[in-house]
């Protein structure tokens, strides 16, 4: 690889670079024979996830860290002058850009996503790439035939995608929001759900769209200042509870945090929907059964001897070979079951059932 | 201090003690003008809070840490053929022993606690240790008017303390069960309620005293070998939801993991307990209440101006000097408001405030 090259293309200094490189912060990466380098961890002006293609000899920067605010009402006020709201899908997040003559889709980490490459590859997105390609389109993969998150979606039957963001190459500088839109449209590339343009005020109604979507089962919302200088996510109480389910089921795989911070948004949650006492209980007993439920399962499944797994189902396409290779390479241990033109893949999560196991046999726990 | 005489009194080499001194592993303390050393972590043989009386040439070793199973049935064959089962008290632990001429009482992190230092000076102590000098009353301190862990106890107006251990000064080296338990008799201290002696296969009983002590808000058993080679911790629901409630009031106050770990115990507990569908949503419904419902409160607090406090109520005796000193050496901020003889303790907790004020007004949240 040309370092030099590299590091102009980058915006990095040649030594800072091959500096990084050596420590990994830059990882050397391979798609279909080909070596990419793939940022580890944020530096300098470069997000994580960014990647550089050096046969293109081009960038794609990383997606930016969307933060969170707990209260909405105040959040807006805060931030906001005018604003779109838009669903935030609970899927995962692709970027799909042409590096060279080829369309390829990157995880937020950084990695070609052999799965979420052959499935961006429709008419639409290289009819918008041909016509624009310097853009990266940042779409949500969602979809009950999903490897990373499966949810059901109304009118997705296996995995489709839903842009939410246009951004150039190298620069990482975003389309503004009616931009985008009319953009999109004009390719007819599907959009993640657009709710319109607000201003601060329009609480009452960007409230009353958050308890749309919580009644839905869906994510929430990510508000965009108009000009793109801003992205700001809310999160539904049912996503939340999801996400506790979901980490209680394997509670000793996951970082402690990741079960905190959503148990602590609850809280919120009651103060900005103004809770009344019955509803406080009510939104109490369904946080106790999002975490103790799940747990209490598995608990009982290893109990009776059973290994606890994560299942989900994906395509049996062509991605498939390059999918199972990504997953072993970052380390996921899998079982496979081919069926009816599926795979059923099921993740191992040997720290929740060893730990368990050793608990229901008497040992002392760590504390 | 003779540091030479120190040494060889804790069983140190003396290169090793001044080292530790210097890197404050044993911290230099005062109590009535007396310099005394702490040790803040366990190191070599010596438990974390062991300390070492210089005028007096007396170590008081630490109280040793007691695990904790999460499986009661499988934890009591694992590691019992006799044990007896004693109520663990849900206050402080204090050791009380004779130095010098003095009486004095030691925090489980090896301070002099002026309060439980004034109330442990019964004539039943200062009979049990004029005739065992070298021995080491382990005492839980419990009842309302209780500095640290303030707890109703039948029969406790104010704060007593209840005597469950009984070792040797500078071996740690414990009493035997039935001997113990006749000599506190013998001198007429209180001790924690006993259950008598079992053996694992008598399993049910064990339950059943649990059961009855959730039921009536307790916090739990604590098993011991007969011979005292060991000791088990296992705590009921109802301690569970309390810790939790407790953490949940000031929820940026504490480790993530305090949360956690008993968040946990209730996955077991529903294994344990053989919960029916019914039971385990019910055990689902209080392990909400008590995390969400103070949570909210606080959060409700805050956003109307006030202020959070932990509030603990105390005899306003002589020991009351001592005792505020010592918090505020220990880094707590306090106000104090005083009436009846009582001294109302109201602790500040900063981050508490702080973050949940800033995330009202529409902060970002730190993820």
């Amino acid at each position: 690889m040309n370092t030099e090259k590299a590091a102009q293309n980058l915006g990095l200094n040649l030594e800072f670079l091959e500096a990084a490189i050596k420590r990994r912060t830059f990882s050397s990466e391979k798609h279909d024979g080909q070596e990419y380098l793939r940022l580890r961890h944020r530096t300098k002006h470069l997000e994580k996830g960014t990647v550089y293609f050096p046969e293109a000899n081009e960038t794609v920067r990383g997606f930016p860290k969307i933060r969170r605010v707990l209260c909405l009402k105040t959040g807006l006020e805060k931030h906001f002058t005018e604003f779109s709201a838009e669903e935030k899908m609970d899927g995962y997040n692709v970027r799909i850009a042409k590096i060279g003559t080829e369309i390829i889709a990157l995880t937020r980490g950084g990695l070609v996503c052999p799965y979420s490459t052959f499935h961006a590859n429709t008419k639409e997105v290289r009819d918008f790439l041909k016509e624009n390609p310097t853009k990266v389109i940042c779409a949500e993969f969602a979809g009950p035939l999903n490897p990373h998150v499966p949810h059901e979606y109304e009118g997705v039957d296996s995995i489709d995608f839903f842009a939410f963001d246009i951004r150039e190459k190298n620069t990482n500088k975003p389309m503004p929001v009616k931009e985008r839109i009319a953009l999109l449209d004009k390719f007819g590339l599907k959009k993640a759900r657009f709710y319109g343009i607000y201003t601060p005020k329009d609480y009452e109604k960007v409230k009353a769209i958050l308890l749309e979507l919580d009644k839905k089962g869906k994510e929430g919302l990510v508000l965009k200042d108009t000009n793109m200088s801003l992205q700001v996510k809310y999160t539904t109480a049912n996503s939340t509870r999801g996400d506790l389910s979901y980490a209680f089921k394997y509670p000793f795989e996951f970082a402690v945090e990741f079960m905190f911070r959503r148990i602590i948004r609850e809280g919120f949650a009651a103060n900005e929907f103004k809770d009344t006492p019955e509803q406080l209980k009510e939104r109490a007993r369904k946080l106790g059964e999002s975490i103790l439920l799940p747990m209490a399962e598995t608990i009982a499944q290893v109990s009776k001897g059973n290994k606890v797994f994560e299942e989900n189902t994906v395509l049996d396409d062509e991605s498939i070979g390059g999918l199972l290779a990504s997953l072993e390479e970052s380390g996921v241990k899998v079982d496979l079951e081919k069926a009816d033109g599926k795979v059923k893949i099921k993740r191992h999560h040997p720290e929740t059932n060893d730990r368990i196991k050793a608990y229901l046999a008497g040992d002392f726990c760590g504390e």
